[in-house]
């Protein structure tokens, strides 16, 4: 039984406990939303991972960061110190985006090294396959993708990316459409072009009772691809991402009818004003499935930056109620990221990530920021250290540029905080101890 | 007479007809909304900057660095240098906050440098002078901070941060308040300090009149510093901070009377669902007084990462209305940022400014990301690197992971562009050279 159908049956799992105690919630709230659709725990039965990751309403804010070789660079070992990086710097699942060398092999060492939720786009490896086999990736048939499936789940696979939206109907909506950059998912153009070649239906929607039922033996969580999602930022909310998102919503009435948990994907490239409505949209449509976005990226202009560019999209999304940010890298459109480029990505998505829990009034959230606050109004340095998001970055940058006297070497002994303290005049304030009842908006 | 007068009588001189090209808007619109105190020009007459930086309603958002030297690190050379970074990565303005070594002379050395717009905070040299005086800076008198005003001034600043709205009636209320983080503004705390000592008010506002025929001799902007700023989440939006913006509305309206140009000074730590109601507060009581704010910070818990933590919030801020965005460095809380940290400050700010100017609807701004987006389908590398926000970044990362067949060492072969281009299936899709109407809200 999947996680969904014990929910429903008013069983509390294992897993569930290990998540309300966590995130600090009521874990009959949490089994309820469970039930409903509105939080997943993606957990393949074949494989547990040490930490099971809650996705969606009332939970914290997830990061999910996209490792996996290329064909350029199709070091396992590479990938293998991106999974730590992506562990120690604070992520709570990664996908293995795996296009180059041994994919099989190179997933199961990056499951057996997780100790977080891993993900999977199995049609990848189905089209690689097809591509090696010294053909096109149109040789790809529908069997050889309902393999993949299968086989990514067997393997243990906690969540998968299946394109089961990206449906004729879309592609012929494509067709007329006036977009800048088109298809920019990489599963979606695979099946896109493959629709196009044999005038066929998408086998995954085709298919996806079959898609289902394999999800549903494993516990594999399905996260529905968005085939279609803007790839620019003039290519946001047209019609051929909000039909895609449409049958995406029909996927997740189907899912649960099935028992198995769903969370949807999500763009991409969107200007700042049109965010909040996205994930509006997707919540009311998808009848409050989990939301899971890809930045969003608020300018197309600034390669080198995109880590900076998804924060900015990836918070304003995720206080508006998206449940899972996918990050992106400093190398995005222009490289395969190096293990510091992950570690960065993953670090600008939990800057993204905590500052939207905060709006969405997550109380962990509110009361880690006032713990350092009053640690910096006290100059307790150490104390500020342990309660940096990156303590070893926070220890770096003051060692390499050190001021005397326990204050920071920008103000000096005119710190204002210092000159407070020494000066001691009347105003010198703040009760620090004094209670301060500020917080987000409740959940 | 001051670009505000002129503007009241009619007359478009040649820095509005500078900003009006340089925005690609018309120069009547402007003329009209710098009469109406809504835009901003700062020009000393003093010293003429190559490029004139327009602030306000309908104009692209703004990007301010600081710089300057601090007691442990008073190098002027280092400075200059940190002002050429700051220019070579796209700021509008610097201010030169400088509190160790020479001031003046670090202060010179700055203008003469610089081709761009240039503040500086006259009550810093006031108060480091009183304490050089081998007293403290309570010892500092009324008379020193008029004089350093007008110093600044005649030495052809081009804009002045003045802390005049932290007035006696604030001190009294932040006695009272519960703020975890009291006042993280210099200029604000060493004022508190002296009024609590000599339990007196505030020259800077008691004189506030001497400050504006100061000003208006010199066409100086005033910038009024709201020294209650919220150093801390938690302080945010409380009774202190928002007594004295309304002050500091009072202190629009008397400039505004005798000709003088004002922009508003704005927080600092801000939770996001709070930021578009603080820019709304702002334009209303201040009758749309140009808005320029410090970051803001979305979360205390990310030293070393405070560049990206007030991308977010300067982005929210000014897609809400904010027009100047003050950067806010990686080394932030920790150390004086280094000539590296200020080019990172000012991209991430800069990221910041242009997501927002999408939202805002500035037309240029639109057709930017159109153009590297149409570049990045056709994998028009050139074309691409030329339009990044920052060419050189995208080029070295590129070239530190090169792939091979003009895609990128992400996707290799399987680049979703390229598939479309070689697999040439019907769905391949786009006309890229149709047109496509979307754009962000008109201003």
């Amino acid at each position: 039984m999947t996680q969904l159908l014990k929910a429903r049956q008013g069983i509390i799992t294992q897993e569930m406990r290990q998540v309300a105690k966590e995130e600090g919630c009521d874990v009959e709230t949490l089994r309820q939303r469970l039930a409903e659709g509105k939080v997943a725990l993606p957990c393949n039965h074949r494989r547990r991972a040490k930490k099971v990751c809650g996705i969606g309403l009332g939970l914290k804010t997830k990061v999910n960061a996209n490792i996996g070789t290329s064909v350029d660079y199709p070091s396992e070992g590479e990938e293998l110190k991106k999974l730590k990086a992506a562990e120690g710097a604070g992520a709570d699942a990664v996908m293995d985006l795996s296009t180059g060398g041994n994919l099989r092999e190179v997933r199961h060492r990056i499951m057996e090294e997780a100790g977080i939720t891993v993900g999977s786009v199995p049609i990848y490896e189905a089209a690689v396959k097809a591509n090696q086999r010294g053909r096109s990736l149109k040789a790809m048939t529908a069997r050889d993708m309902l393999d993949a499936v299968r086989q990514h789940c067997q393997d243990g696979v906690d969540f998968i990316t299946v394109h089961c939206g990206a449906t004729y109907g879309v592609l012929k909506l494509l067709k007329e459409s006036p977009r800048v950059c088109g298809v920019v998912s990489r599963g979606g153009v695979f099946l896109v072009e493959w629709m196009s070649a044999h005038k066929k239906e998408n086998p995954l929607y085709e298919q996806f009772d079959e898609v289902l039922s394999i999800a549903r033996e494993y516990d594999v969580t399905l996260s529905l691809g968005d085939a279609m999602r803007p790839g620019a930022l003039a290519d946001a909310f047209d019609r051929v991402q909000v039909y895609e998102l449409n049958v995406l919503a029909e996927l997740c009435q189907r899912a649960w009818e099935k028992g198995v948990q769903v969370i949807v994907e999500g763009p991409g490239h969107v200007p700042m004003h049109q965010i909040a409505a996205q994930v509006k949209l997707q919540k009311e449509l998808c009848k409050g499935a989990p939301f899971y976005v890809l930045g969003p990226l608020v300018t197309d202009v600034a390669p080198g930056y995109d880590h900076i560019t998804s924060a900015i999209g990836g918070a304003i999304a995720a206080s508006a109620g998206a449940d899972f940010l996918c990050y992106v890298t400093p190398t995005e459109h222009l490289a395969l990221p190096t293990v510091q480029d992950v570690w960065d990505g993953v670090m600008a998505a939990r800057i993204a990530a905590h500052a939207a829990d905060i709006s969405k009034g997550i109380p962990s959230a509110w009361q880690w920021d006032k713990e350092m606050s009053m640690k910096r109004r006290k100059r307790d340095w150490e104390g500020q250290f342990a309660t940096c998001i990156d303590e070893n970055r926070a220890r770096s940058v003051r060692a390499s540029r050190p001021s005397t006297d326990n204050v920071c070497s920008m103000c000096g002994e005119y710190c204002a905080f210092k000159v407070v303290d020494t000066e001691g005049g009347d105003g010198k304030n703040p009760d620090i101890k004094a209670p301060n009842q500020g917080a987000g908006r409740r959940v």
